[in-house]
């Protein structure tokens, strides 16, 4: 298997109501089965997801957490606002969104703006990401997969990757259980999340400096599904170990 | 930015004692700074860190912990000697090794490997990186960063990621603390675990069914230094707040 994977380079610092997906467009000549993976932040950004902080009126409960974190309070009032329920209050706020997507201060980020301003997380990526899969083939004609991105921490390990919060044609895991390894043997367990193998790179490639680039394409994979299944690689709560453990701290 | 990433084809199924690195050689035309990352999978192979699940005598608490799982008493024992600590009894064993870290089942794979068998994974993947990473440079003359991946799961997410469980050749984290972002912000904050995002993409191109590859290519991304800090990556115990949660339990 050979895959070959490229930043979109040359776009301008994206604003509220940019055209992204056109601006991606007159610069990548697409072919079938392309996976394009964009940081959530320029999303964010298209759909004027920014809070001032000036304007926000912390609530006892964010004066109290802010306490303990040694942390602006406005801030973690956005937090509060953007999630259901806090994990962990300190030494980080670890928090589940809505959608169940367990990070770090509901995903909202004070680089990558202006100062004074806070980048909240898309409300629906999977549905944004839908449109923009719809659009490339609307006018491209190709069939890709897009996959929206955010960095996040991770349990037990240094240190964040990019994973992904919302997706549009492929199955976000693929599942090797039935399938023969290389003795015979039939798997019975493995279920690799390959949409974050593949978010992981991509953020890599974006980098997060002042030479970022928002946007990568990665060919030669092959994985493109028309489905929309990226909740699958959300675990349900039900499920979840090691978050029943937090609940009891 | 543009990268092009490739298996190592043709391969023979790996044995206790065949020169792996040798059969990359072969293959491979090495350049500068590329990052060669391979399966422990197949490390453990050529070491014959292998055990027959015949031969193993299981303990009490190796008993108790199976019933619990309605697991081989045998496959628990064989967990229990290759882990320090049980942070999960069920409903998996999650574990934290010698090295720090933290697995499930200690990594022990029963894929991958003859019926009746049980694969260990190395003792020091960073030493055998290191080894890899000097021959390659004796016999082709190339700087290259090298990488040993197990599949890992990880908390709120379904699925398995590849992690890397060792490496020679690079700064597992890539620390934006002190640079600028594109608004002139200083970063504060990000410190991005890229040796876990080469890692989870080259396994996601290595396969785990009966067309598995076990060593990939990854050519462009020039992360490589002349270190060896693959501990970087792991979390201090004293400052990791979900494996206290874990012990609390």
């Amino acid at each position: 298997m050979k895959i070959e994977a490229f930043t979109v380079d040359d776009l301008p610092l994206i604003s509220e109501g940019d055209d992204l997906v056109g601006m991606i467009l007159d610069r990548v000549e697409f072919e079938d089965f392309d996976i394009l993976v964009i940081a959530s932040t320029v999303i964010s950004k298209t759909m004027g997801k920014v809070r001032e902080i000036a304007d926000i009126t912390p609530s006892a409960e964010a004066m109290r957490i802010a306490s303990k974190l040694d942390e602006d309070p406005r801030f973690v009032e956005a937090v509060l606002d953007e999630c259901e329920e806090v994990l962990i209050e300190a030494p980080f706020m670890l928090v589940r969104r809505e959608d169940g997507h367990i990070c770090v201060s509901s995903g909202i980020d004070r680089s990558n703006i202006e100062a004074g301003k806070l980048l909240i997380l898309p409300q629906d990526p999977s549905k944004t990401a839908a449109e923009i899969r719809s659009r490339i083939f609307d006018e491209a004609g190709r069939k890709v997969t897009v996959i929206i991105t955010d960095t996040n921490g991770r349990a037990f390990r240094v240190g964040q990757t990019g994973v992904a919060i919302g997706a549009s044609g492929m199955s976000p895991c693929k599942n090797w259980i039935g399938l023969s390894d290389l003795f015979g043997n039939v798997l019975t367990i493995t279920n690799e999340a390959i949409i974050d193998e593949i978010a992981g790179f991509a953020n890599l490639m974006m980098g997060e400096g002042g030479d970022g680039t928002p946007a990568v394409i990665i060919r030669g994979l092959e994985i493109f599904e028309d489905v929309e299944a990226f909740d699958e690689v959300i675990r349900d709560e039900s499920e979840d170990v090691i978050l029943d453990a937090l609940r009891r701290l």
